[in-house]
């Protein structure tokens, strides 16, 4: 039944009945949290033994100490290992403790304070702008926020950024001093940057000589089929290009072992590694080596890692296929809504209706299913067309994540109703489809 | 002998046998590296089955899942000992990973880019300076060469900073904004604040009204006798003094369980801790948790960490009487030098004749004992009399120690004669003794 071409009372009598539904589901006094991607119990269960890998030997191949200070770029057996899974050479990579996030904000800080290269001025002497691929990533928009960098909005498309806008606004504009980038399994659209873009981005002319490109890598090997995505090397492509130092590449173990408990890398030319490492040797006499050292333990090689995140897929992959299944069979013909179908990462991807995203998630939270907040994937938590909703599938157990899912589509169905009902005795001065919304 | 008073040739003869001395050590192909204040293997073997701990129960008093995220401030229970152990109140401190430093660093960033307090323009704004008391920590001078704040050097007394001086410096310049201690067993002097200092601090009129003091306590606990200092409460001391968000505390498990590896913490006035939260959510999405957990199941309680410091100081307690001994022995009568006697801490603070300290280090180094640069004590790493020596006696074992000591008594006098006879021959224009010297 498609919403778009019912009549008035068929939708008047099928909103009477999900308001009851609705009613009902309320009355369950739901508690369930969609809001984050956060792991689940049985997955963070598969790193079981990890802390106790270290069995009274603290000695790390080189004979370092762990327990003890020092090693600024951290262990070299990690180094090799995450060099090996991110396809840089371990010279070109520091691993840390938590956080990833921690890693690009402190480049941001620095970056602001210090600027990123030698004979180039500190960032905040002037306005910074940084592009923002959207929808993206919250956390890196509220960087931006933070450090009053003005974010633009740049639409995320199948195979990436829209390159065309991208290579426009950074040729002309000197002030443009970043872009935000989740090339795999991207947060939350789940696409993954084609070898085009990629190669554009490496490449292209940008008015900023001291550009760099912020690729948090975080789904690196977070794929949920066995055909996974494929992304190309942009550390190899932005030095085949002639911007060898245009790239940090951004990694964690935060949803390989314990979220907030893992480790954290960044990959970059040896010479941005150089340069950071004695910038970091400012901020701290060294990384948690015990835990580096313990991760190397417990997996020992990254074949064995890449094994681990199947489990991780055998977990957390019917629960993708169960908001797959819902989404499809609630909302599949309603022309009220569309959703990504991703082959990794943590998010389902959901556009409602223009207009909708807000009210949605807020009758959800009335009704104990607290989601994203409507907003949150775009800068300054802003979506102009009031239509995406970040899903987050992997945390609840699947019987609350269908009743969730449930009332969900539910909301959706409920909200877009009252839109088009409200719209057809009120249409909207310049209204436009939603299909031809444009994001900048 | 005093080798003041002493005549020429006995001085001539004593400098060619200890110059026999000298050759043998260097025969010895010593290896032995004092630089950095190191705990040593037997106090790390004190935290086994820290990390053990945990038994596979990750789950906060709270109900907690700490291998997930969240949780900006740190565990209630790991807030709760360490207000304990820090005499401030849990909503007073956020407690947090490696290191302490991590945390003085960041804020200052923070400061330069968005200011400490609501209303109050970003430091980077304008010229920062800071005070430094010194001799002091060189990581703390690290932090304002690396970010371009101006170091005023401030006096170093036997109760702290000469306040005389910091008083009159920071009633009339608003530019300084801050102010580095260690007040407890002082980096490298191991000198502990007087209770008069601290009120001083607290309550004395600065120009500038975001003034901040950084109280990086340290070695809050790592005493050394059994009458150990008592630090006056500089929390409560500033909200007596009407300054209550003056004050950052900061201190770290890492010379408790595990160097690198251990939780930091800073503990401020609720408004600074809540302003610090929000600012921290940026950066990190929560610190390592489980290391939080597995501290507290570990110490139980602030008795038994006070305990376990007790069995540190047991292994170092015998480290630092042997350096006294042989300093005693071999420098005691001599009138070339003057050192501390701490009663807790990691240093012994060694003063050569002005001008000597630069020759003793190059001197023990070219023999194979590293000792900690000369001046890096200073701002800069500029100490003005070049005499100060910062002496890190935790990490060798005895025997190493001894060697070392015994080698580095033995430079000690080969300069001091050199200078001495210099001198005699070319009395320096303008020559003050040592007693006189000021540091500003």
């Amino acid at each position: 039944m498609d919403f778009l071409t019912s009549d008035q009372n068929t939708l008047r009598a099928l909103e009477k009945q999900l308001r009851l539904t609705y009613e009902n589901f309320k009355r369950k006094q739901l508690k369930l949290n969609m809001a984050r991607g956060k792991p689940c119990p049985e997955q963070l269960d598969l790193s079981s033994g990890l802390l106790e890998s270290l069995q009274g030997d603290y000695r790390a191949e080189d004979g370092t100490d762990c327990r003890n200070y020092g090693g600024i770029e951290g262990l070299p057996e990690a180094r090799r290992l995450f060099a090996e899974l991110l396809e840089v050479r371990p010279d070109e990579i520091i691993v840390h403790g938590n956080s990833s996030l921690t890693l690009m904000h402190d480049l941001i800080a620095r970056a602001l304070l210090l600027g990123v290269e030698e004979g180039e001025p500190p960032w905040s002497r002037q306005p910074v702008k940084f592009l923002c691929p959207s929808p993206g990533y919250d956390r890196h928009f509220a960087i931006c926020e933070f450090y009053n960098i003005q974010m633009l909005p740049v639409p995320l498309r199948e195979d990436g950024p829209d390159m065309d806008l991208v290579e426009r606004l950074v040729a002309t504009d000197e002030t443009i001093k970043g872009i935000w980038c989740v090339p795999k399994y991207s947060n939350p659209t789940g696409i993954t940057y084609g070898d085009t873009v990629v190669e554009r981005l490496a490449g292209m002319k940008t008015k900023a000589r001291d550009f760099r490109i912020f690729w948090d890598n975080a789904y690196a090997w977070h794929d949920l089929t066995s055909q996974p995505d494929r992304l190309k090397n942009i550390l190899t492509a932005c030095e085949e290009a002639g911007y060898p130092d245009r790239v940090y590449i951004f990694s964690s173990t935060s949803k390989i072992t314990y979220a907030g408990a893992g480790l954290a890398m960044v990959a970059s030319s040896v010479k941005n590694i150089n340069r950071l490492k004695k910038q970091m040797a400012i901020q701290t006499i060294g990384p948690n080596k015990l835990n580096q050292l313990a991760h190397v333990r417990f997996f020992k090689n990254a074949q064995n890692l890449l094994v681990h995140m199947q489990k991780h897929a055998a977990i957390i992959r019917p629960k993708f296929e169960l908001v797959q299944k819902i989404l499809q069979t609630e909302l599949g013909a309603k022309k009220i809504a569309t959703w990504s179908r991703p082959k990794g990462g943590y998010f389902i991807s959901f556009n409602t209706l223009p207009g909708c995203a807000k009210e949605v998630v807020r009758l959800a939270a009335e009704a104990g299913v607290e989601l994203t907040k409507a907003g949150a994937t775009f800068p300054y938590g802003h979506d102009p067309q009031d239509q995406n909703i970040r899903i987050a599938p992997t945390y609840p157990p699947l019987d609350e994540l269908k009743t969730a899912m449930e009332l969900f589509t539910v909301c959706v169905q409920l909200v877009s109703i009252e839109k088009i009902l409200r719209e057809r005795s009120h249409p909207p001065a310049g209204y436009r489809d939603r299909k031809e919304a444009q994001i900048v």
